[in-house]
Parts: C-alpha cells; structure tokens; sequence
C-alpha cells in the first residue's frame, strides 16, 4: 500500500492480455502513475486455453492474478472494472461505476469470437475466449461422453460421440487435435457400454487449407498430422442452421451435441466508442505511431488495433508477438512524449508462429525454416512454458504436462457447475 | 469397455464420497455387477476444500474423476445421475433419468448444510460442500477486497473487509485461520488503497469452545492459534438477522459483506425416501451391521448413517474415516450375505482427529496423545497428502503447498463467473 504522486502524468492502460501487461511493466517505476483496468482480476496466457477445454490443465494453471505480476511497482494502481466507453475529446475512461481521467491512455482491450450476425449460435458453439467460456467446453465435451454411456437410444449416441470444430486456424486446430487425443488416449478405457476411440471428430474450415496464415507446406503438414488422430477435415465449406442437434455442412445434417467455435473474431466494443474509423472485424485501424488520427496520447494496441504491416499492406495478424512488442513500444512512445518527443513508428519483428495439433504433433514457421511433427512440437512446448507468466505456473504446466505425456492421463477432467444452478438443483 | 455379467448380483452405490469408493473398491474384481451412481463426475477430497475456497489449491488438485479411479475394475460401471428416491419394497433406484434395479444396495449420499429452518441464508451466507460452493467463497472473498480497493466510503469498505465465519468446528477454524493468513500474508503488497492485514475475521460459535468435539486443552489451544491470527472468537453466541449488509451477534450488529456458513449439516434428502425413522440431521438411524430394518440388502453409511457409538451411546461423527471403515464394512456384508451368512456388526477404530488453523499451526487428537502447533500441523499434512486420492493429485497438492509455504503465495486467486453470466455482460 503507497500512495501515488498525484503531481505526475497518469496513463490508463485499459485490459491486461499479453499488450495491456507488457505496456504497464515498462511503464513501472517510471515517474508516471498508472492505472491498469480489466474486467477479470488475473491475465490469462491465452495459448494455453484450449488444454483448459479439454481437461489438460486447470484454470489457474494459465491464469496469473494481475495484482500479483504488478504488485511490486509502487507507481501502477489496478482496478477490477468493466470499461464502457472512452471520451476521447475529455480525456476520460467510463467504467460501470465511475469516470476516470487520464493524461495518456493504451487501449487493449481486444476481441472476442464473431458469429458473422449469428449471435443466436453463440449458446450453441461457445468460442474459447474466457476462462468461463473453457470451463464450459469442457463441461460439455466430458457430458457428451457421459450422456453417450447412458442412452439406449444409438442415433442419439452417435450424436453425443460427434464433436464438429468450426474454423480451421490454430485455435480449431488445437482443439480438434486435442479432442481426438482425449477421445481416443485419455477417456479409452473409463466407460463400459461405449468405446471413446469410435468418437468423430470433424473440423469444418471455409479456407481451402487449414491454418490458412501459415505458409502452405505446413497448412498440408497439419491436415496430414490431424488426419494421423483421426480427425475428419473438410475444407472449403461453411458451418449453415446450427441447432441443439447438430449442424448443416455443405447441405449435409451432421447430427452433433457438442460444436465449437473457432471462426471468427470481433474486436472488443470500446473501440467503436472511439469516434475513429473501423474496419469490418471492429478493430481501429491506427497510424503507424499506434495512435490514433487527432490524439497522439490515444495508443491503441494488440487484438484491437488494425495497424497495416508496409511489408503486405496486411493487417499484423492478432498474435500475442505482435501485442507484446506493440504494449512495449506504446509504453515507450508515452516516456517519449513526456519527454517533449512524438510518438515513434512501430514496427513488428516476425520471429515466425506455431500451432501445436496433439502430442509430438505440431507445425513451425521460423521464417527462414518450416519444421514439423515431433522438433516442431518440443519447439511449441519449450516457447510456450518460457512465456508462461510467473514462476510458479511455469513449474505447475511442465508438471501436468510430463505427468499427461507419461501416463496419457488428464487430471482436470471436472464437469462443474455453477453456483446458481446448484441451489436450484437443492430444491 | 467390457460387458458385464448379467447373472451375477448387482450392487447398486449411491454416492461417490469417501465411504462409497471405499465399497466400490472392496467389491472391485469380485463376483458381483457394481453400479456406482453420483451426481458429480468426480470424487471430492472435501477434507481440503477450504484451501480452495481460500485460493491455495485449484479444482482439479483435490477431485479425481470417478471413472479414472474405477476405470480397471471391470465389473464396475459408473452413471452421472441424480437420485430421487429409492423403493425399498421393488428394490429399484429411482434417478431422474430412469429407474434401476438392485439386489444390494449402498446408500452413502453425504450431508449438505443445514440452516436450521432459515433457507433464505443460504445466499447470504454460503456453505462450503461442493466444488461450486467453494469456487463462489473464493469469489465472494477476493471481490470484497477489490471493492475496498474501489470504494471511498470508509464504512463500505471496513464492511467489505470484515469476513464472518458462523460455525467453530473443524471447517469454520479453517476457514477463519485460511482468510487471516490470506488477508495477512498473501494479500498484503497487493492493493494501493487498503490494508488486506488491516482485515477482521470474526469466528461464531454457540457452544462456549471451538472444536467442540475435540478435548478440551485441545479447543483451547486451537482458540490461541486462531488468536494469533488475530482472528476475534467469540463464544456462546449466534448468528441471527443475516443481511447483505452483516448480521446480528449478541444484540450487536456487525456490518460485513461477507459471511460463510459451517454451523450445521441435514443429510441427503435420498434418505427420507426410504421409509425408515431419520433422526433431527436426517440421518438415517442404521443397525449395528449398517443395514435398516427388516431390509439386510440395504445399507447406509457415512454422512447419510445415524450409527449410535456403543462407547458412549452418541452417533458417530461425520468424517471421513468413519465412511472409509463403512463402505469396506459394507462391502464386505454383501459378500458374507452372498454366501448366505448374516451381515456383520460394524465397529468404529477411531484413530483420533485433527483440524488446521494455517501455516503451523493445528490441533492433533490421537487418543493416547494430544498435540498443537507445527507437530500437529505437520502430522496433519502427512495424513493429507497420503490420503489424497490419485498419485497426479498428491504431487500437484504437494509442489502447490511447498510453492505456498516458501513464498506465502497463493496461486489460485482467480475470480471466475459462470458462463451464462459472462454472456450476459456481452450484452
């Protein structure tokens, strides 16, 4: 506890992901004051969601408190609220409960799925944003096998034995591997009247490959690696009337319980209340500084920001690389103009991306090298535990993962629910 | 996935707690069919749930999935089902799914809180039982210190930062001794506004000690280690008027935002069904071989049992070695019942009790010897880990306590909402 000076600049950093945390770092201990807002009170290590949906690792295993990682700087102050909209002309945040004033702001906030004006799909194919959102695919898939065991009736347990993956990046990628694997390693010998082995698991991409951002010998080493664990991949179509039952695919029923959604992203809403434009995802598209037209003390950065790489007049993809190295560039634009300088040019350093598929299974794109299978995975595992947030999560994951990998068993494998439906469930 | 033989008896458990498994596996690999039918895919180690309820251990640390325990015994199968009633006269288990029949049948269905009368507490003040329940306690305990952060009413804020503990035995000692430690040590740098330490952990009791079912030098130091804490006792008195807002002590109203139920325990509602006498808890009082009346296939165990000591006439308490000791009993019935001998007395080998206040500090009852402090604490977490069910568990728990011990650091301080809330705040 220590009182901040009230004499220096005060810069709002709205959302603590991998931009928001990397940008209040660089700003602690520095003669500003800081104030971190999110909505949840930890950061989530947002790679690692998928093994959370699928009974891998536990909540807290991929979750640090953010109060915890920034403690140590006396300068930086968090605050756990709900950020509504920026005026922008008045210098100040509006949370659900008060108004904040703020002398330079980073925003980044970033993005949740998209179901392209489908929003009613959204109870039916739950995407892996949130914690909450993890909790509740694996609620599901782990029901869908109980449900398969007690039913007599057969159509309705092929349904539950179904599992359709909508959207073939790497999160659909991750979360088909990793249903297969669960399916046909972790759950093989816990049920009497069904088989897991025989479950389907089909992933639905628009793209004509899957993993469509990497380069295409590794979009074929992928679908080669998924097709290894049985997973069924069909490319070119489109998720159409999806209902409690199933879903349509190219004018085929597929009759399935449990579907997930990996398709498409939405930029976080607070970017529109901007008053700057937007692209068709929502996200602001910023100046090459990171600020936006009009403000240099506007930053906005990671999943909301549409900043136009000058090597393919592309967007930068919404990759935790380029949040990081944009949160710290922010951090030093603000220590710039403090010091009576303009904001600089941002520019992003691709050291190259990685999608896992299961075990020894994943793909590498280095740029100067594609690797895959086996050193493609170690490479995965060996990024992913070193940017883990903290210590201790660090140790706990490379814990449960040697345990899993040795034993093909997966400890979190917890139906829960919430309190609510379990009062009612009292009577 | 293995048949099983329909010729052989089939043994009906319901309840997964610790006399329940225990039976299961007794009768594991035996000439029996065993249906073993709980509402949680899990087996809880409830003995450990404050520490997740206070943040030190995650979900999956101290629940192991039913079928991963039972998976190799083939003549087990196990159903995620609600039981409503049971028909003592058909011999059929009633779920709400369906119905089953049974030649044997074990009843080990547990207690829940009990609110003598006052049901409408229950979201006042929760009990801690489940999973669900300790997930909304570690909730409800971080959200109050983040809305002392927030708030600059001075009387909101010492209302959100004083915690009521209403019940003095074993789990409300813990969880007073757990919030102290947390508030005291864990907390302590990570807010800029308040002072966690400055927090109040007020402990309830209405018998004139804590622990009232341990000696008494026993209850007397285990007050001293609580008052160490700084944790304030007060005896000889009870809750009453509960609020949002506090609740009423002794004609005194204590302003406080949160309050957490151990006062009191009702047995599983299954246990009316029966038609057999219960007692005031709805215990079902059992014969002296576990069976009821005039049914020797039926036997009850564990929380669910009213079985009267015959060392002082007094029901035995419900813990979790007499549930173990019941359901190998039990088990052991049904095979002498199959080779057509009678149901044998039960008798309880009581090896004594403990209860943990917090880093160091506990009370140890082993009959012959009593003890306190760091040697009773640390026999108590001996007999912690080694009872864990799971080798995975029993190493997570271990690395997260020694992490915790080192560092006074507690990882699982995550604030989650339930999935249809977080759709909500979409909007």
């Amino acid at each position: 506890m220590e009182a901040q000076n009230t004499a220096q600049p005060h810069v709002i950093i709205i959302g603590a992901g991998f931009g928001g945390l990397e940008a209040a770092k660089h700003l602690g201990n520095k003669p500003v004051r800081v104030t971190v807002i999110d909505r949840t009170n930890y950061h989530l290590f947002q790679p690692l969601l998928y093994q959370v949906a699928t009974a891998a690792l536990s909540p807290a295993d991929i979750a640090a408190p953010v109060r915890a990682i920034l403690g140590k700087y006396q300068n930086i102050e968090v605050l756990l609220g709900d950020v509504k909209s920026v005026d922008v002309a008045a210098r100040r945040v509006h949370t659900t409960e008060k108004e904040i004033a703020y002398d330079y702001l980073i925003i980044a906030t970033g993005a949740r799925h998209s179901y392209f004006g489908h929003d009613e799909w959204e109870k039916l194919a739950p995407g892996l944003k949130s914690l909450e959102d993890a909790i509740e695919i694996r609620r599901r898939i782990l029901l869908a096998f109980e449900f398969a065991e007690k039913t007599s009736d057969e159509k309705e347990r092929a349904a539950a034995m179904t599992f359709v993956v909508i959207g073939g990046g790497p999160t659909g990628v991750e979360m088909a591997g990793a249903i297969a694997e669960i399916a046909r390693e972790t759950l093989a010998k816990d049920f009497r009247h069904i088989d897991p082995e025989k479950s389907r698991v089909i992933l639905i991409e628009g793209e004509k490959r899957v993993l469509a951002g990497f380069p295409e010998d590794l979009s074929a080493s992928a679908q080669k690696q998924l097709e290894q664990l049985r997973v069924e991949v069909r490319l070119g179509v489109h998720a159409e009337n999806l209902t409690e039952n199933g879903l349509e695919v190219a004018g085929e029923f597929i009759p399935c319980r449990v579907k997930i959604w990996a398709a498409g992203n939405m930029a976080s809403p607070v970017g529109k209340t901007l008053g700057v434009p937007v692209d068709r995802a929502g996200r602001i598209v910023v100046q090459d500084d990171l600020t936006i037209p009009g403000h240099p003390e506007v930053q906005v950065i990671g999943d909301l920001a549409n900043f136009t790489s000058p090597k393919n007049g592309k967007p930068l993809p919404g990759v935790s690389a380029v949040a990081i190295q944009q949160g710290r560039h922010a951090a030093h634009n603000i220590q710039h103009m403090i010091d009576g300088d303009k904001p600089q040019r941002f520019s992003y350093w691709d050291k190259g991306s990685m999608a896992t598929i299961g075990r020894n299974k994943a793909v590498a794109d280095l740029n100067f090298v594609h690797f895959s299978g086996f050193p493609a995975w170690l490479a995965w595992l060996f990024i992913h535990v070193l940017y883990l947030v903290g210590f201790r999560n660090r140790i706990a994951v490379l814990f449960q993962w040697g345990w899993a990998y040795l034993t093909f068993n997966k400890g979190a494998r917890l139906i829960t629910r919430n309190f609510q439906a379990e009062q009612r469930s009292l009577g």
